[in-house]
């Protein structure tokens, strides 16, 4: 339902407002709110009066200016919310961001939905052995996938016979609920400014972060593009595909690169081995990120498919038929 | 100027958005965007799907319900940004709440206008004996207010001079401006949620604050009272018309009146002397605090006079005459 | 190990640095570390230059003085560093107090102990029908705790077998552990200061809090009383005991006693009926609340038993053991 | 005083704890209490139990790990509180820091010293004109510095006058200190967790600071040396001499140098004009920011001159003199 307003509005978040874009097997992210456009940053910055406007490439140059500068303060200006569902254990990262607001549905009040996350068979992975806490690209085979799943499937049954059956029998919920896997699906509504959501968003649609989270944190940032497209583009250019260089990191490059006449050249014949990079003051995990840092890297799409988008209802529906009747069910043990 | 939006708005706040409001002799409060209404608070309690809408009587019950117990976490869900302007004192009392964005305007970067605040006749009051840090009620003669108002003059003149001349030989601003008194007026953005900004106007709004202060919290309450008026009306019940009472407290209301039959009595002929009082643990100033909060009060009212807002032209022009021209002024010393 | 230092130091704070007290059946909470006495509360409120001391009276007025009029700043000055091990759900209800620092054992980076929560027999309630988030203080018969308890046990032996077998054949550790109960212990190091701690430990310790963590509660509780002998005193008179009132309950009061000559008196032959109270605007729900309020209650004691403080070692080997070898076990499904 | 505690124990801290450091012409800085070492941030990350120590070369190396790659929650976990002296203009800067505690000295409550800060000839600069809020480098001639005194100190002594005969009148404390100068000292305790003391400190030691307030921050950076030697050598290393490149510098200097080998070789013959790194995407001040990071530049050395410090009751007692006696002067106008 459109209504008039005198706020700063933004063509691409009332695009997408209030819709419900699916993420991992029963999740989803909808934009419920927002307040400010790229034009409010450039207001903020310079404490208008009105709501004036400049020339877009004005307020483009200063967005990028204060992003480069660490002139966060114009970007807390903007406000998003969010209703987002998610595994648990994905709740769990996300609520370390502690500058947000957060209302979840709770499992004291209500009975919560027995719909788990079961990830795919090319996300079973096993540990990565040079990130520590990730994983290595390298999937099980079907054959272990198929016993992961079987387990899995074991141990949900388990887990959902005991809420059924403690919550038919009234137990009360806060503890009916301590047996439900870190797998069950939970929802909230999370707000945000856009200085701590930039953050969040570098974090989490990090290569580093865990994969789940990522697909979450995607389909924000495809949600940002649309609603401050110079934030998102300037966002990209100085955080997602920037890097930050170390003291010992720069004089190795320093060795390697002049400055000259207002430009830099190559300094010819130069080179660094590995050798040569520690004794520059890097430990030996410094040299392989030094390295990474310069070669080349594709530049990320975060655009988001808006016809993706399902309605409201369909989550809520399947949210409601997951939640136990608070009867007991004829065959619970 | 008015366009099309999908998000939940709310009429009051429409009413005022962007309109400047004055308050003290140059100084200023503007709503310039929002985001959320009263029942974006119960949306979020709810974690409800969709802008859904329920009757006025059940969101005001639910309102009032989490008001009274502290559930403060969905009005964390509703946000408020305003322009303001106020003299420097004010600006550092305001700034110490710390859960609230600020774009301040540069004294580093901008020319400060020569804008001081005059307090009024009745203002200039000494100082208090029973608040420690506030004014008694005792204005000065007339006579005592115009020798106060010609040292004001002769100190501002001697300021405004220095600024005027030290920015006319271009020495930087940031030292410029060291001698400025603390009655120049700044402005700023300042962005809160809902939650902390009913903190903020607790205490700004209370007798106990600096009056100045109090000034700029009626004239938001006001803006409140519009933009979400159930939500006001709860604040107003619970907090500002609301007392905390202690432990020793409630131990002496327990002595004068019992609990019968699901209703209160009064106990005949009980009574408790002062020394009765600090018997039961309360200290002298406590006797005094508690009889003041069962003295009858009258309910504040911060209703807004809408008329009162002024065009963002009128202040603009102000601040910008008010602003040396950077040249050297003929008669400067 | 003791060290000489020229911080201020509290002796009752000292007692306990580094015990670890048992919480629930597997759980702990040790202080690791403190920083600031009471008397650093009042030379942050006074600005002292230097560690001069006062007369202990003098330090308690101002505290009180301080927590009853809400002047909470000085108490931020006093930071204590907890280390705690509890079962999940509960953590996701800690955690929500977000003005702390927190370092959670990574189940991503490490392996995690197959130690879970199980309730007692008396803990096991029905939901309450009056309070809709808690339980309702009627425990569940002998015959149905062992029914959730045999539930309990075969939906853990599923969650720990798919666990060690996906642990065992090197799957990621962030995807092994998402089948894992929300009973399942968890530790952090958890760091507040004094401010926040007493707002978390009033929320925690209340009645309506989930059973679990009010026991976290009482044991940090009994540190602070240990620590800060004279604080912990006003919170006990200020917060735990005393009662927010509302202009409608304080109407009430003003009908049932006057203010008479620097006392209270109660007005003979007063009364207000429930329905005389919902005619001053109380709410049904209210009427019940006020009354609860003016009924006596006990002044809880949360005194620490010092000597039920065990090694830091047998918690840590309990963990150590209860961690899967990495290695399939033989009886793996 | 010394005491015995079991708390972990920096000796670098003990040496200067509450030790009162000059700075500028009235100002100053003292470390009142601190919380945590270096091997505390270790203890953090890894969920420690105990006081085990580890050796210095592994805590080391995870503190630069944790430092380099942003893992900040760790250093949350150390604590530190001050006392500073400083002029208003930079206690307005500083509070915009809002993840701190403050205790400020009240001049509601209080009366305020008469002491302003006078920069020194030196210091007196003219407007930076490629620093849009700083100074140029450029002092004022010696005439020109003579002139501004002279002006500061017309406006001084009105000012004071104003505060002398207001508060000598009994007028609110609140109302007579309106037109003190911005140049008022004004002192608070001021307490952080070492992230947010570093990210203070990387803003305001740099050269685009006040001039002023980075005298505060080096005193400070000194004191951490001190403390905390090991996150003080990773800030240098990895913040104040590290720097932020964007994915159009990580692309310029792609051309320049390639990663071969393990090791990385600069491109013979490879040259970036100007007019080539704009067409790279950077405007034209980013390309001027670029050759800056690029030259080479002095690490700093925050080393404190403990020697330096003087007894609290220096500054005690100087602020005690300079504040007004109460009485109307005798040749107060």
């Amino acid at each position: 339902m459109n209504v008039s307003t005198r706020r700063p509005t933004s063509p691409g978040a009332e695009e997408i407002l209030g819709r419900y874009f699916p993420v991992l097997d029963h999740g989803f992210v909808a934009l419920v709110d927002y307040m400010g456009t790229d034009q409010c940053i450039e207001r903020a910055a310079r404490v208008s009066y009105g709501y004036g406007t400049r020339k877009t490439s004005l307020t483009r140059g200063l967005i990028r200016y204060l992003r480069r500068h660490l002139h966060t303060t114009p970007s807390e200006m903007v406000e998003f919310k969010f209703h987002c569902c998610m595994p648990m254990f994905i709740a769990r990262q996300w609520i370390r961001h502690r500058t947000a607001n957060v209302n979840e549905y709770s499992g004291r009040y209500s009975l919560l939905p027995m719909l788990f996350y079961t990830p795919s068979a090319d996300q079973v992975q096993t540990q990565s052995r040079s990130n520590n806490q990730g994983r290595s690209g390298e999937a099980l085979s079907a054959e272990q996938y198929e016993k992961a799943r079987a387990l899995w499937e074991t141990s949900r049954e388990a887990s959902s016979a005991a809420y059924r059956w403690l919550t038919g029998e009234q137990v009360a919920r806060e503890l009916a609920r301590i047996d439900l896997p870190l797998s069950t699906y939970t929802q909230w509504y999370w707000k945000i400014d856009l200085h701590n959501l930039l953050h969040f968003l570098k974090l989490r649609v990090d290569p580093h972060a865990q994969w789940e989270i990522q697909e979450f944190g995607k389909v924000m940032a495809g949600m940002l593009k649309l609603a401050l497209p110079l934030s998102y583009e300037a966002w990209i250019d100085y955080d997602v595909c920037g890097a930050r260089l170390s003291r010992m990191e720069l004089d190795a490059l320093r060795k390697l690169v002049s400055v000259e006449g207002g430009g830099l050249r190559a300094r010819a014949g130069q080179g660094l081995e590995a050798g040569a990079l520690e004794e520059l003051g890097l430990a030996r995990r410094e040299v392989d990120e030094l390295l990474n840092k310069l070669l080349r890297t594709d530049v990320p799409d975060f655009s988001l498919d808006v016809a993706s988008a399902r309605p409201a209802e369909e989550f809520s529906e399947r949210f409601a038929r997951a939640v136990p009747s608070g009867e007991p069910e004829p065959n619970d043990p």
